[in-house]
């Protein structure tokens, strides 16, 4: 068993959005704001760079009781004790995360498509990203914009929690979480806002609402 | 303590060198030339892609008695059951690999400069990799060329199996031997050859030659 997790409002870091105002910063605003749930991502960071961010994140969120998930390298996870890893379809395979991170620690996995669940074993899966729910030019490299018609297609396939995620901001979020997602998942909404604390607050004002 | 491991001749691969014949071909063709140790390295590609490039490696090589080494990646190397790694300074420490990897394991460090020793912690170190003794293309990142007299210079520093790298060909093997080295790597002068086991050939004649 996984440990416990909350997907309602689930923030992925960005190197260049919180540049200005710092990560750590960035990220200790917006989860007084309400994220439940971090993600570091910084593809292009090398590995030691990486551990000591995820080193500085866990020191950071670990008492505030929001797990750090890392994304793609599952020994800077090791290395910096996260609390688990987010895998793309190019990563190592979840059945091989899970082998090196053992029961407790959170694996994630993006599925985008019908194509690409039946290419998933999402038996060592706690959660599933689901999108791009609108086109975004954070990830240059995911696939397709699938709309929240096409969010909504394929929820019913997944036999997981599900987080939406890819452009969705204050205009989308109720829209993917009636859609069924568990909740939603976003980078510029709260990395690039002014006040990252106040757009994390309006996104739970959003998905609280919409849950009713 | 660590896998035996033979630095004498040690093969670093090149993803775009190695491409028209082919990897495992190019690795095949070398071991029986005469190459000790072989090396992933593919710093663009995914985990993925580069877990099956390994297994194949270690299917190749391992009834072969030659050891698969990952460059960079841990997580890789777990997967696949490879035999160890090799870390630049900007990777995973050294103390973190071999938390992960385990006693047995293999784990090499590149160390350039005498500033970069003193920044290292060799303690969970197997060996050195000490260049570039000449400028080459292969590897944009590396520091500047060191040179035989500088490769000379930094032997005597390092109180672990040093291999020479970084433009190493026929004509510079010998006198990287006589240097200190305990081995030569190479790129080009092998995954660029015409031929690779003659390559290979080739330079185990010299450092032989180097050695008496």
């Amino acid at each position: 068993m996984p440990r416990p997790f909350d997907l309602t409002l689930y923030l992925v870091t960005d190197p260049l959005q919180t540049a200005a105002r710092g990560l750590l910063r960035t990220v200790e605003e917006a989860v007084a704001g309400g994220v439940t749930l971090v993600q570091l991502r910084d593809p292009h960071a090398k590995g030691r760079d990486l551990a000591e961010q995820a080193r500085g994140l866990v020191a950071l969120l670990r008492p505030r009781g929001i797990p750090l998930i890392v994304n793609d390298r599952i020994d800077v996870a090791l290395a910096a004790d996260a609390d688990g890893v987010h895998l793309g379809q190019d990563d190592l395979a979840p059945a091989d995360a899970r082998a090196m991170l053992g029961p407790e620690r959170i694996v994630g996995l993006s599925v985008g498509t019908l194509d690409e669940l039946a290419a998933s074993d999402l038996a060592a899966v706690d959660y599933v990203g689901t999108g791009p729910v609108r086109a975004t030019g954070t990830k240059t490299d995911a696939g397709a914009a699938i709309g929240v018609a096409g969010f909504a297609a394929l929820r019913p396939h997944l036999p997981v929690p599900v987080v939406g995620i890819g452009g969705i901001d204050l205009s989308l979020a109720a829209a993917v979480i009636r859609s069924g997602a568990d909740g939603i998942a976003v980078v510029s909404a709260i990395c690039a806002a002014p006040d990252a604390r106040t757009a994390a607050r309006r996104l739970r004002e959003e998905i609280a609402a919409a849950r009713i």
